[in-house]
């Protein structure tokens, strides 16, 4: 982390701090987004702005700060961390509390970050993930409930995975922060339910309209283990092949030439940025 | 609040800060347990304690302290607050991290904290619970997430309700924070699963086994509806009559006989604890 606007006020991150009866640290109640810069600019700002003040309002917690103010605040972070590219994270809590449950005033964090990628072979082999059965609560909303994933901590490492796949009825819904797509013939097929709407899974659904069938449906286990192709979207990861679901290889084992396509096209796009 | 023990250090609980890149704040990784002295002594000390570390251990975050140890810091507290009673709160998270999911240690705070009762009214009339579909995730964790609870605030409000009663599937688990119990005849009813083990449920279930025929069993909406006497129990509420569910009237609309013995049971025990 580099610097934390903290209700007004930036300072260095690590040295950031907050009240311990806070209602995020108490009862979990929080959310958050988390975007790039390319070119030092923030990708898809209106789009990750709509989705932030959309989590808010389903999570009933008051959005405390205008679009044109946080622009504001990400531009200086951004000029503060200097060259380079930069993660945002907005954070946003129900605030402070004397009884547990109510509180005057929500608390927004808006930090700068350092970057973290998958290595540059995964994108020639593809992960593993591990299944797991399991529907985020609340899916549509970014909230900070990560637990699940963090109890899986130890099993991804014990088989060697790099993360999991969410599954239910049969049926799968996304990964634990990621999107999950699968390519049969020319049809590019990704789960419409239970999901996190990710800003860069809409990015390619939008590059890839041209030059695919596209099916936003319910998409079976089976039938994504049996797939031609699968990957996964995300901020960081872009366009990323999964070569593996627990002890299943797919497809060639390796990137598909379907996934090579949308990742060369998400790559020229944010090289223009 | 009053104090807290912060990774050894005791504070001014209002005056206790955290780092932001806290995993409980970030991610949603913590838990917390919470009891109460009566006559200044730790109520039921030792289960508390045993489900503390029960709920470290399936939520995979190591405890750091023993029980020795949390017991001279729980003693402390009682001591720096002085006369009356007092809640004492432990707070454990996934601790510090820098990249957004591992950490090196756990951070733990114990807190000291003001209790609040429901009102004496309340234990002659009952309160209002309103029904909502849903299954607390990971029930038997004492996890911070409390986010639907937190969501619900406005519509407990505007139905001038107490609290909320879980259900799904037919059959009910708990409310937001406590057990529910019903009474048929000379039958205790209480679910026996999907639930978070209270020990106010424990004690009163050790209470009643020489006076009714005890059922831990799935315990249905509608008969939840139907049953005689419908009770809640928890740390600050000990045996708390519930006399509507939405705008179903339990029973005679206040309390019941069976209701006001458990009470009363409760009572005695811990005015000499």
């Amino acid at each position: 982390m580099h610097h934390c606007w903290f209700n007004g006020k930036i300072t260095e991150a690590n040295a950031t701090q907050i009240n311990i009866n806070d209602l995020g640290l108490m009862r979990g109640y929080g959310l958050f987004d988390y975007f790039r810069t390319y070119n030092q600019k923030p990708f898809q700002w209106d789009w990750y702005w709509e989705r932030y003040e959309r989590s808010a309002k389903l999570l009933k917690i008051s959005n405390p700060i205008t679009k044109e103010e946080a622009q504001e605040v990400v531009h200086s972070l951004i000029k503060m961390h200097g060259d380079g590219e930069v993660a945002i994270r907005f954070l946003l809590t129900g605030g402070y509390t004397f009884d547990s449950v109510t509180s005057a005033k929500p608390n927004l964090m808006i930090i700068s970050e350092s970057l973290h990628f998958a290595s540059p072979k995964d994108y020639e082999t593809g992960i593993k993930v591990i299944s797991y059965e399991y529907v985020r609560d609340l899916p549509t909303i970014k909230s900070i409930d990560y637990k699940h994933y963090m109890i899986l901590q130890g099993e991804l490492k014990a088989n060697s995975a790099a993360d999991v796949l969410f599954h239910k009825n049969g049926e799968i819904s996304e990964l634990s922060r990621s999107n999950v797509f699968i390519v049969n013939g020319n049809k590019l097929i990704t789960p419409d339910k239970n999901i996190l709407e990710g800003i860069t899974r809409r990015t390619v659904l939008e590059l890839a309209k041209n030059d695919f069938e596209i099916e936003l449906r319910s998409v079976g286990f089976q039938e994504t283990l049996d797939a031609e192709e699968v990957f996964t979207t995300s901020t960081t990861k872009r366009v990323l092949p999964i070569s593996k679901i627990d002890d299943k290889v797919i497809g060639n084992g390796g990137i598909g030439p379907k996934t090579q396509f949308l990742l060369d096209k998400i790559n020229a796009l944010v090289e223009n940025w």
